[in-house]
């Protein structure tokens, strides 16, 4: 077990999911700031935007029209990175100048007709639907794609450039970096251990508790050990699920409202629209066994120590590695001690 | 040879540096912008200002007062995230739960005693004040560490706090996971081609042409074929140098040349101080035989079509893999096609 010394003085942890290290240096945490402000969001959006691209009704930048929906909505992509044809043949002559085509199709998906909710703010049931949109869109892209990546960029400080509620889809004949990585080390651990990495992980923080920040019957969530954003959580069912295809009703259910209490308590943190990137990541849609596989989201917030003030992932972190200052346990024990319910009373 | 295809259609490039890919979406150049926008920096600043914490003679934030400096001068950082220090036991009784405690040290290298000046807008002699700086900062920190990072974070956009031009130097007993990384690659290639990686890669960029941007003598700057950021570039030279100490007198003046007007080039793209963070990655301070390395430096600047557009690595970008709409030829063309006398006059 670490020392009571590891929260006071400069370590690295080991992230076991990506095979790298952090740097972690609680004695920094008391530096004061001279630095870049973003502007906290609190003004209250119009339920119906006019000028929104995403609101039902309203015209898409495409030139499209959105149908008059409620709940959620997917559409194409107007300006796609991935498109479904591939062109051209793979370039592996030189190891130096290795490229390959690839398919694929981006989708955005609105969480709501409401322009003025997020996650945090739509009720319970709201989420359940868009949960539901996750799974059916998944399934559809499945076949014909290997990886299907769902995501949300949320905030302006996260390059999002609409704060209608809204996520995004994107599916490609590759697996990505970031999946080809979990999914080796991974296999690794199931290999050594004969056990899942991430239920192995779950497991034992429910019995340390002290990375806890939130959990139901069927999930949990914890700032890992090895975070590297301030704030960042991930996001894990209780029972080995490979994808978000294998959840059950139960399970569903419990997502929703979990992801319900997770956001409202961000939002609490600094009283303010959090922003993050979250995303999911779960086995690919590939013949080989998956069995080392566990379904899970990474929230990765850039916030650090008010509305306004953001980690920057910089010249240290780009160029060596990603380094923080507040501890895992220090940042669980912030976001536990908040309540869960949303400090912006909700017009529904 | 790639077909004329892959600059019009999504494709993936390999980065044999990193072992990872970059997913590449030239047909993605023309959607419209609707984000965020950073401030253009376009105002002079004052050659002094008594309120600058890194000006010749002022206070700095920890209380010590800096000497009347001429040209370079350094300073350990008052909140260093690495002390000299370790403290506590390493922990790696589970796998899950594994840290180390570290030793290192932080410190601050202002490039001048002017304030309004960076880079690119110090004379040549100025910048190679800084190289000398740079290598004998090396040479001292290599005694007690086994890996030192240079680096410089430019502008707000980057997390940078003050606009006097100064970079920071970590040291460390560890190599992290950049240079961890960089090594196994290198020594790889070495092993499997008895030739050195960015040396073939070099070579190669003189042949091709379409992805350089300026060369003189002894060293070439590249948008690297796997670039990630839209201006990203790779400065190398052109003579096997495994670390900095073994720079010979020219090629540290051909050195301060080249970024000089590398620098310059930036700042004329978009009439603005170009943000950026910058750093060195050279052989660590290790007993090994390190004959695969090569000296370069990675310039990482965020900015997309103007002073105050940036693209943003987010979602997609966090959660699967880094991507790009421009590709590395039409980025390196227009560094390329841009003047070496700064737009703004210098008041030397
Ligand atoms: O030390 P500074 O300049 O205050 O801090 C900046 O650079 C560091 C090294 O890349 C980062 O860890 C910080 O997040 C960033 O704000
Ligand atoms: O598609 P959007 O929301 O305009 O774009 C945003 O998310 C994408 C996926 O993470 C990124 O590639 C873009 O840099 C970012 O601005």
């Amino acid at each position: 077990k670490p020392g009571t010394n590891i929260s006071l003085s400069p370590h690295r942890r080991f992230n076991p999911l990506k095979n790298e290290w952090v740097l972690v240096s609680p004695q920094r945490n008391l530096r004061p700031w001279q630095g870049k402000s973003e502007t906290p969001n609190t003004v209250e959006k119009p339920p119906h935007d006019t000028s929104c691209y995403l609101c039902a009704g309203n015209k898409r930048i495409g030139g499209a029209a959105n149908p008059e929906y409620r709940g959620t909505y997917v559409f194409p992509n107007d300006f796609p990175a991935l498109l479904p044809d591939g062109i051209g043949p793979a370039s592996t002559d030189n190891p130096l100048f290795v490229s390959t085509p690839v398919r694929g199709t981006a989708k955005v998906i609105c969480f709501s007709e409401r322009h003025d909710l997020t996650m945090a703010r739509l009720p319970v049931a709201g989420i359940r639907d868009v949960v539901e949109t996750w799974i059916e869109q998944t399934a559809l892209l499945a076949k014909d794609y290997r990886w299907v990546a769902i995501f949300e960029n949320k905030g302006e400080a996260m390059g999002c450039s609409n704060p209608h509620p809204h996520g995004q889809i994107w599916a490609s004949d590759f697996l990505p970096n970031e999946i080809t990585t979990e999914d080796k080390t991974q296999a690794a651990y199931l290999q050594h251990h004969s056990r899942v990495l991430l239920l192995d992980y779950v497991l034992e923080e429910m019995e340390r508790q002290d990375r806890v920040v939130v959990e139901n019957q069927s999930w949990i969530a914890v700032v890992p050990y090895w975070a590297v954003w301030p704030f960042e959580t991930l996001l894990v069912p209780k029972r080995h699920v490979p994808r978000m295809l294998d959840l059950t009703v139960p399970e569903k259910a419990d997502l929703a409202d979990i992801l319900k209490r997770l956001t409202t308590r961000y939002d609490n943190l600094f009283k303010t629209d959090f922003p993050y990137s979250m995303g999911w990541h779960s086995a690919p849609f590939t013949d080989r066994s998956n069995e080392h596989w566990q379904l899970h989201a990474h929230f990765y917030p850039p916030l650090l120590r008010s509305a306004s003030v953001k980690k920057f992932m910089v010249g240290y972190e780009m160029l060596s590695e990603p380094q923080r200052d507040m501890t895992a346990e220090s940042a669980a024990k912030v976001l536990r001690g908040l309540p869960e319910t949303h400090f912006r009373p909700t017009n529904e």
